[in-house]
């Protein structure tokens, strides 16, 4: 079973990063958010980032407290009309189901299996989890990778053609490489399993694989026949609910970040516990109001829901982004 | 009981990052590591450290492999008589102790409020874990750094006279600075609760506190008052026993490392996997020789045993770095 565990079809690959020379172009410019509309909220950013960068000022951040974190599904990249990762675990659901005839009848599996999208987004992140640990169980962790790199490059997305790495936000880009080059520590947060976006993190965003803070799948050591192997249990540790952000932050670097993007619901408690503590807070929330570019939608939809955080943005001072209006560009390759 | 939690007596701090400076003289003498003495020991790490950081060397590792970890107790700074952790949870026991009747009569929190560190060294990380959870529950995070860095300023140790945070080995702080002028990664695994180590790492080994990978203690997210805090709950995930480290390792960073530094049979697996993959690899073990100048022990001790370690090394071409002759210097201390 190890060897031919959630074989998906060979494709032949795509480059990941071409999205990271734009990356590098964004900072050399005197504009760092070309892609950002002039106005209040592009304001509001650089003058955060001004404020706590340089020395002198009453605001200013020492370096190892200068910590942003970022949600990735529909903050950094596009969630509709499912998640990448939605989409990659349906792919390994199919290619191991004839060696799990029972998933026909039971659920979550049956939907997995008929890829009923709608149904799985009412599992909530535990049922996919229990998708995941049980089709993944015995993978060995050096395939698992290959077998997600080969289908991420090959997989396009039905409404760009274009794979998922490519659906990057261009306007996020520039924030992160602007945040960088303030010498911020950058981290993704995410209920994706991080060894599923690390493989590709340092070419799309420039950023250190071990700065993903996501949910885990257990791995086990084991020495066979002179050779080391990590295997995938059927356990999972997780960021979970929205609550769980900010323990699953602090677990992994010790300290609360000065800045946070997220656009959902999930990122609620991640949002409040960075922008409650003194001196300058930073929230964002990007709200997708752009039908005709990429997506519209808020309060209704299977992934992505965005209502309570829209409520208390205001109250809170978060900045609400209008994809439509203070976005000039949305992708990397309009540009190119 | 939050604001009394595990209130330890004030200290005057002594400032850390006394190290820190000594630290940066190593790097700018064309001697990376001055506190060894000449020898095969040296003259090996120095030339693996020389293959893979230059280019067109055939064994050149690129910069995102070049990844290094690090045992702390025993590879980095004294465990002897106990490790610093194990009398930090002792000083927590007897400061809530009044609050737990039962511990008097219950193992092993009675052999904690007795200081019986004997029967401490046998109860493995499982039992310390359960000391340290019921110890520390419902603790808010601020407060739990706040108490453990006055902790960790004022308590001396007995044979040095001196704070932990002083007595790191002098040759290990100039191969963690070696290791990053040669742009390695470099991160401490260690079955120490990471957030017992992460509020020092900065100023002690110059390394992003993001970098330790070790135990955790589970928090949960509340929002009271108007104010977020994170509460520490009676639950860890562990870095666990030695094949936890790989396991731990690859949850944390997502890739193997080329060199790892150990000094103890809880290091086994850690070498194991380290060393057992094609390209170049650096296994590293300390043996503690030198009762004079620190102290010596392998197979027999309380803490950081060193027997199947010791006997894997030659088969496996584990460096043993004999303290005694190895090393000219023990202490940054010495030199000041």
């Amino acid at each position: 079973m190890f060897a031919t565990h959630c074989r998906l079809p060979s494709f032949t690959g795509v480059a990941l990063g071409a999205t990271l020379a734009v990356l590098s172009v964004a900072s050399a410019m005197t504009d760092p958010l070309p892609s950002w509309n002039e106005g209040p909220t592009k304001a509001a950013i650089i003058a955060f980032v001004e404020r706590v960068a340089t020395e002198g000022s009453s605001d200013f951040v020492p370096l190892h407290e200068r910590v942003a974190v970022f949600d990735n599904d529909g903050t950094l990249w596009v969630e509709q009309p499912v998640p990448a990762q939605v989409a990659f675990e349906l792919a390994c659901v199919s290619a191991v189901g004839n060696t799990h005839p029972d998933w026909e009848m039971t659920q979550p599996f049956k939907a997995a299996l008929e890829g009923d999208t709608s149904y799985l987004a009412g599992i909530g992140e535990r049922g996919f989890a229990e998708i995941l640990v049980e089709s993944h169980e015995g993978w060995d962790t050096d395939d698992y990778q290959t077998t997600l790199m080969s289908w991420m490059a090959g997989t396009r997305d039905a409404r760009f053609g274009r794979p998922a790495t490519d659906l990057v936000y261009q306007p996020m880009l520039e924030v992160i490489d602007y945040f960088r080059t303030n010498e911020f520590e950058i981290y993704i947060v995410s209920g994706n399993s991080a060894d599923f976006m690390r493989p590709w993190v340092a070419a799309v965003y420039g950023m250190q694989p071990d700065h993903v803070i996501g949910s885990a799948i257990t791995t086990r050591y084991e020495f066979i026949g002179g050779k080391p192997r990590l295997t995938r249990l059927p356990a999972m540790s997780m960021i979970g609910d929205g609550a769980g952000r900010p323990a699953g932050i602090y677990e992994r670097i010790g300290r609360r970040p000065i800045a946070a993007f997220g656009n959902a619901d999930i990122d609620f408690e991640m949002l409040q516990w960075t922008t409650t503590a003194p001196g300058p807070r930073l929230g964002v929330v990007i709200h997708h109001t752009d039908a005709q570019r990429e997506y519209a939608y808020d309060r209704k939809t299977n992934f992505g829901l965005l209502d309570a955080v829209l409520d208390a943005a205001g109250p809170n001072g978060w900045l609400v982004v209008d994809m439509r209006n203070d976005w000039k560009t949305i992708f990397p390759f309009e540009t190119q």
